[in-house]
């Protein structure tokens, strides 16, 4: 039988008022603290959190919910979280909704079951139907990668625009004009932004879109093996792709082998994410990178802020954009002038 | 305010006793049932999971605790255990402990006091010492990977030493043998049962083990650039290498390419899971494959069967061995009789 707090009073001779005072970090007199962690230690005394919960009604658990937990771009960015905030007394509950609007609807219900303090997400639904309870209850939303119209929240952004203008100016500065990309869902707030980079750099150099050069992909392997195949077979002219995302980088690569394509002889390629795939691959690949960090630490510190502060009334939802770099590698080549 | 009980009971006219049989799963008449699901809709009542595990002393949330998020291998497992777990109605707290002994404890505390029904763990602690406390509520523990002396419970393992005997002989029968590898730390179970099969594959060809050959890594993208880097520094003979996990298979991978070094042709290389980065490299790399899934449903349903038919008394804990299978790519050359 686990000790209550009862029994705490009772072996210290003290109130209960003083003992639950102790453990919500009330003041309490240095020779009662002193007893009542003897006390503690005695009879193997353990907060029950669970109890807690219930009177406090702060469960100090966050939920995420994410699209994929097998994206490496979710994953890093999780653990981030997940230092600060375990650091701060919270723990996470992760969901893993699989790109799947249902699962992820389903997932908000089931946290807000568990009752906790705040959602995380990277949402699949960009209507944002899934949240509309849950904000409802007053509690801290912070989204991930994608803004939503019509719920006030906070999020954290990269600047995928300028993410893939950067990338298509640098195949464009080398002489490269016939420039495929592996996109994503069209859909997707981010898949949007990036496309819309890549058709900024190409009306800014004067150069016409084609409707053959862009694939939507789904920001899976084997959407980007598939991409890759396609936009090859449908482009003889292609001398330069831009891929979107880390997995379809690599989806990129295994088409570029099993095609016996050779980079950047034959095609130059710029993809995204993941530094050490792109130092592993041979030649080492040209990558945009996501500060994943920043984001990490940036979603966390908002959500904390929301907790420890609580919401500030009428005051503006807030939308940090954090910027990519190009990190270069030997995979895209100079065209020398002679445009094909 | 949210609907309570009461609130349902007042609504319907039925005792408290019935409502709360409605909710515990307990026989209730049609009538009362259509009553009380009407009352459900109306008031927006929610069940209280914090409350019912108060009440029930069942959370319906498991803990894992894993050594690093950020590894595939850790990542993939806990996807495939979440969908089943999840499907039950059971949420995951995932504590990622960064292979951190004392991290590993804290997670686990954390865990005590969420109340957890069970805890799943991939241990970094291979004495078992932040279990010890947990095991003695009685309650379910799974181990991943590994396996604890001195505490009673069930495990998931990879048949390791066959695994690695199986990609040592693939290097001999094409006529290497000067053969390093890039291992896992010292104190880790896998790693010893992996260093095993490689010295039993040795031994059976009389091939004589080299203390130069043998590079103890920490199973990151670093340790396999400068296991890499080490092994072909002090052994100018060696003609393969067998890397034993992905993160260093990676890092390995990085290694041959910042020294210019051609696969297959100057060295041969066997890694270590994801298929997929296999199909990346170029040439495709030869690799040992794990079989993820099943492991992650294994590790679901004995947690499940513990959960749903309680502990049986008495009973031997169970200890299962999945097979790994070898998937040949470009990256072992012929010696062709040869020898060094």
């Amino acid at each position: 039988m686990a000790a209550t707090m009862k029994d705490i009073a009772r072996k210290t001779g003290l109130g209960l008022a003083t003992i639950s005072s102790y453990f919500n970090g009330g003041n309490v007199r240095e020779k009662n603290r002193i007893k009542i962690e003897a006390a503690i230690e005695e009879l193997h005394y353990e907060v029950n959190e669970v109890a807690r919960g219930l009177k406090t009604n702060a469960t100090k658990t966050i939920g995420v919910v994410i699209p994929e937990l097998n994206n490496t771009f979710c994953a890093e960015i999780i653990t981030g979280m997940e230092d600060v905030l375990r650091s701060h007394g919270y723990a996470t509950i992760v969901c893993d909704c699989r790109t799947d609007k249902k699962l992820e609807c389903e997932a908000v219900e089931f946290l807000i079951r568990k009752r906790v303090d705040g959602i995380i997400n990277m949402p699949v639904d960009e209507e944002g139907n899934h949240l509309r309870k849950f904000q409802k209850t007053g509690k801290p939303i912070v989204l991930i990668d994608r803004k939503i119209q019509g719920i006030s929240c906070d999020s954290v952004l990269v600047d995928n625009r300028k993410a893939a203008e950067d990338a298509v100016q640098c195949f464009i500065k080398k002489g490269h004009r016939n420039i495929g990309i592996i996109g994503g869902p069209e859909g997707i707030f981010t898949a949007q932004e990036r496309l819309a980079g890549y058709s900024k750099a190409l009306n800014e150099a004067g150069i016409p879109i084609r409707d053959s050069l862009i694939f939507h992909g789904d920001y899976t392997i084997q959407g980007g093996v598939r991409g890759l195949e396609k936009l090859v077979r449908d482009n003889p002219d292609m001398t330069a792709v831009f891929v979107t995302n880390y997995e379809m980088t690599m989806g990129a690569m295994i088409g570029v082998n099993e095609l016996g394509i050779q980079i950047p002889q034959q095609l130059s390629l710029i993809g995204f994410d993941n530094l050490q795939f792109a130092r592993a691959c041979n030649p080492k690949l040209t990558i945009v990178s996501q500060p994943t960090d920043g984001i990490a630490r940036e979603v966390a510190r908002i959500m904390l802020e929301h907790l420890e502060n609580g919401k500030q009334e009428g005051k503006e939802s807030f939308s940090e954009k954090l910027r990519t770099e190009i990190i270069e590698g030997k995979s895209v080549s100079f065209l020398n002038g002679k445009l094909p």
